[in-house]
């Protein structure tokens, strides 16, 4: 087949080698794709590369890509995600390596702009009601401050995180393992088409494609570099979610996870990012764009309890604290317990029974009002 | 009163002045305490400290001591303990601070080794039935490795983790507000009972005395400073148990922290902690451990997960993970698609289909057998 652009070579190419093959990767950003297209054509070998390469035929690939309404896209387009550049040169991980020679886009929304301002939200395909509660509603609450969710479509955590971002009405990008007119798994396929209306559906594998263990590997060095953190939900000891943490990890991306109860199979391996300090603990959504956000645009603070006592000053508050729980004491013994001198401490307490914080009793003595606070512990 | 010995001084001072006073604790490590007790008798002023000082009495609280079966431990006592040595020169929390003048310790077991090998584990009064129960299992497998637990005898997490303790056959350590025999709470007599027969009650304050919410604040920096490190199971935002943990980074303990649902209220502080790196995440008995036991005598090893494909070499598994989840594939394409060189590719596919992970079809064509794994995501 006759290649006429440095985008046909790219698709070409991309149809006859597996995704994240390191060292086409490496020739293509050193010759450029339509040599290394022309080199393999040449070669005359009996490789299955090579004959795949001959076999090649452009058009059932455009069908197939009209069919689906997919567009594919290359370094240089304006919807090309500048994060991807990030995975030439990066630590190969699972001997994967090299960022996408292109990829296969469905779907309403404008991946770079999208992927510019999101989040990776993975974990275990078998999660637990409060990993799937839980990564519904950070992803409700990122759409709700305009951040799109990158996730992977799979059942449990991933479907929840999507689920939750279009509950934001925010759009959603799920990259799949195999064509992007390949729902898998099939039952998501309705979920895939909500996506597409407002979002991306993204593959490096071309329409009709099948999913494959190493291509879910090389899906997932995409969830990875799309987006500007990856968020771990629930994994057990062993769980491919693992894998795109450490994609991040190895891109330098910030990596987050949602600890859980020690007692949650489930929390095993976000708790052991966290204790290792390769993941940042996060609660809630502000916690995440306080990763993620411009530096100073946010911050998080923590909800605010008021107490009775946060009124007083700290001398009146040293005299009420030194009031006992049960029984009375004179003005002069609670200026000793309080360390505040007697005169002051005998306006205090005036003014500590005037706000209702303690009683006078018939000895002259100090005490809580009848109802008594209970002393903290 | 006329005093004859150190140990008396520090009795009788620990009478007259409320734990954690600074000054008190600097002039007595200056001077010794039984001069700071004399020139608080000698001033004859009318200040209440001096007025207590002149009033104080030894008989009675000897009388009391013996009906408790109270003991009264100084520094340089065998079963004074070591770490109460770091209270001195410490960054102050809340204004107190210093070593206590002397312990109160009631029970048969020996105060200076149970803190030797202790952990605090303190936590919310109201703790949620998840918190109970961790911090139960953690204080009895601590306790199983030889552990003792410290902790504060308030309801909730404190209670569950004497309880814990105790379950192991471990003597542990309450330390109290008040007197040794004076059970605060009330209805944690009979546990407090059960701590003297074989560990030890343990105060800073005469056999008689009531807490206030000072003593409290006093009381936790003796459980931080008694234990080797001090572990936080529920602490909502505003927590006494926090104090106990400021403490115990004052004080250059480990600090550690147990996660929770994200959901809980409880889990609050035990995850701003470990964001914020003031505590360490720890899920399991083992990494307290860790933690605190001597270097390398111990080390935390995730539980072993096997899977099939784990005794497979690293080509193997690579040929294996390149079978699509659906559909056949020549042994050529495999070799593209692992990136295993063809002749190795067809040895090792055949020793898979003896292994019984792939087989072969009528085109010769490899798949994966009848019931399909599902693939990794």
């Amino acid at each position: 087949m006759g290649i006429v652009s440095e985008r046909e070579a790219r698709l070409a190419l991309g149809c006859v080698v597996e995704p994240g093959t390191p060292q086409v990767a490496e020739a293509v950003a050193e010759f450029g794709a339509e040599a290394v297209w022309e080199s393999l054509l040449a070669r005359g070998s009996q490789t299955v590369l090579a004959r795949r390469a001959r076999e090649f035929r452009a058009g059932p690939v455009a069908e197939a890509a009209a069919a689906a309404g997919a567009r594919f896209v290359v370094p240089g387009d304006a919807e090309w995600p500048a994060g991807l550049g990030a995975l030439d040169g990066c630590e190969p991980v699972n001997e994967m390596s090299g960022a996408p020679l292109g990829l296969w886009v469905r779907g309403g929304g404008d991946l770079a702009g999208l992927a510019a301002r999101s989040v990776a939200i993975v974990g275990s395909r078998a999660c637990t009601s409060y990993g799937e509660t839980v990564a519904t509603e950070l992803a409700a609450e990122l759409g709700e401050a305009g951040w799109s969710v990158v996730s992977g479509g799979a059942f449990g955590i991933d479907a929840a995180a999507h689920r939750g971002c279009l509950a934001s009405r925010t759009p959603t990008v799920v990259v799949l393992a195999g064509g992007v007119d390949t729902a898998y798994p099939p039952a998501h396929a309705p979920l895939f088409e909500r996506i597409a209306e407002q979002g991306v559906v993204v593959s490096e594998l071309a329409p009709g494609q099948h999913p494959t263990r190493l291509r879910f590997l090389g899906r997932n060095r995409l969830i990875a570099a799309l987006s500007q953190g990856t968020l771990l939900v629930e994994a057990a000891v062993r769980s491919g979610a693992r894998n795109t943490v450490t994609w991040a990890s190895s891109l330098g991306r910030v990596v987050m996870a949602v600890p859980g109860p020690v007692t949650s199979a489930l929390s095993f391996t976000p708790h052991r990012l966290i204790r290792e300090s390769e993941a940042v603990l996060v609660a809630r959504a502000g916690e995440v764009l306080e990763l993620l956000g411009p530096l100073g645009t946010r911050s998080v603070r923590p909800p605010v309890v008021r107490r009775p006592t946060d009124d007083l000053g700290p001398d009146e508050l040293r005299v009420f604290e030194a009031v006992p729980a049960r029984g009375s004491l004179s003005a002069g013994e609670l200026s000793l317990r309080s360390g505040v001198a007697l005169a002051g401490c005998l306006g205090i307490l005036d003014r500590l029974a005037d706000l209702g914080f303690v009683v006078q009793d018939a000895r002259w003595e100090w005490r809580l009002p009848p109802r008594p606070r209970p002393p903290a512990g």
